[in-house]
């Protein structure tokens, strides 16, 4: 849905897709990648392939493969794509777009944070060299939705979500506490298949996974609109408000994921782990009705 | 200012003092302990000294002597008590009373959990026959006052934090996002002063250094009522509101301390730590202006 919209939208040029793993393994989510960019007709957008491990080469990776269907896709039997990624990793086309356009590149980032933190640690001047990276992660102040800690994209590679936040490049977070109060109903999703649109058409198609997971887990009949949410805080920043502190990222125990924004209300005593570090911003409240509004007008205008 | 408030309370009988490391170390506690039942009048409740390490016998304490001064008692060079502690232990203590009167006692735990925790270890039936512990601790989507992750006093211990919450007692938790809503301003300091109670003229004299802390830290001509609040929600339980969830406590790492309650809004695709664990309370509001109204009365009446 994030990937359309971004294609729907005048204010945005795509220069390129950049895949990981999360709700599916990273092979298949460049072949999904390849997939959409074939059915949206624009092929000649560069998908190149990320990280299959975590920063820290971690291998055993948490594959919520729940949420869309084991393809990703709502299990629908697409056949696989004609295309192929760019020969250049993930990281490197990061670095390369970053170095070509300097501060005018903005990387929204959907899953977890192992590429463009690879791209910080590779590239010292990777983080100011970006125009900004809207993350879709985090949950600050309420429950994860892996565990009551953790959200999934930071719970995915927590250490690599720690790098990006204190890289000093300017973060826009968005995280549950945000996308958990956009969601589409299932009206919604009715007025998407009766609009003539390809988009709609296509998306009604693979929503069905989606629509009965939240039924499960979050006993709802509608679901949260997470990554639209977050492409278009970065195509209209005046649909969310934000706060800025710092912002670290538990990377072990039970609380492994967790996301703890300081909000600067207190003077500690001691110097802390958020001493000192570069501030982010953190989406804190959203114009939910004008998210779901701008999506559907998005994706119905064929 | 908590135990003079439970002193001066009709509807609680206090049957024993039990120290702990904090603000100050244990040996000080100890003191200050006989030291303000002696100030009272009351050396027929005994003192039971606490633990001098955590339960994993960490030695590494951290001692907040800058919040009430060295001394714990706003730094007034008070004469050293005549009394001294019992020779039961704290733990010892603790579970003899439960035992005696099963269901009938009140923990009010002030500091970090550590002899909670132990008499819980030590006797698999305590925390069935302990009546309600209701502890001051936590800080539930809200920053801590150790770091952005921590409150002092899980800090302080989170491993027997941990074992306390997930013990099966019924427990009922106070932490700084309600204590901080409680708040004792210098006219209510003055009101205080101006009065003739024994007590109010005691705590007046200690509370300087506590005022200066709060101007440092947080900016504010006041204090928060963290204790107050604590053992007037035990006498008083409709001074708060509760939630009910598994809590569980962070015990290392960077947000070492934190305290996570899963609220119970989403069912989890996977078992997590909090699955299949004892619920506690946890106090989500208070009624402040009572709070604050109660306290002072109870102090000034002398």
């Amino acid at each position: 849905m994030a990937i359309f919209v971004a294609l729907r939208s005048p204010e945005v040029e795509v220069i390129g897709l950049t895949t990981v793993y999360g709700n599916v393994y990273t092979t298949l989510a460049t072949r999904n990648a390849l997939h959409l960019l074939e059915i949206a007709g624009r092929t000649d957008i560069p998908v190149a392939e990320g990280s299959h491990v975590t920063i820290t080469n971690g291998t055993k990776l948490r594959i919520a493969d729940f949420v869309h269907g084991a393809d990703g896709l709502g299990n629908q039997n697409f056949p696989p794509p004609n295309g192929k990624p760019i020969e250049q990793s993930a990281v490197d086309f990061l670095i390369e777009q970053a170095n070509l356009y300097p501060g005018e590149v903005t990387v929204v980032a959907l899953g977890p944070l192992t590429n463009v933190a690879l791209a910080i640690e590779r590239d010292p001047s990777f983080a100011k060299k970006i125009g900004q990276i809207v993350l879709l992660g985090g949950a600050f102040s309420v429950n994860g939705n892996v565990n009551p800690a953790a959200e999934a994209n930071i719970f995915g590679d927590p250490d690599a979500a720690d790098v990006v936040f204190t890289s000093g490049a300017d973060v826009l977070a968005v995280g549950i506490n945000v996308t958990h109060q956009v969601i589409m109903t299932d009206a919604d999703r009715e007025k998407l298949a009766r609009s003539g649109g390809k988009f709609a058409q296509y998306l009604c198609r693979i929503l069905d996974v989606y629509f009965a997971y939240h039924r499960e887990a979050y006993f709802m009949n509608g679901v949260y609109l997470h990554d639209p949410t977050a492409i278009l805080a970065a195509i209209n920043p005046s649909l969310v408000t934000i706060t800025e502190g710092v912002v670290r990222v538990q990377t072990t125990g039970i609380t492994g994921g967790l996301t703890i924004l300081y909000n600067r209300q207190k003077r500690f005593a001691e110097v802390t782990e958020w001493s000192d570090k570069p501030v982010v911003k953190v989406a804190v409240t959203v114009d939910a009705h004008a998210v779901v509004k701008l999506m559907m007008e998005r994706l119905m205008d064929s």
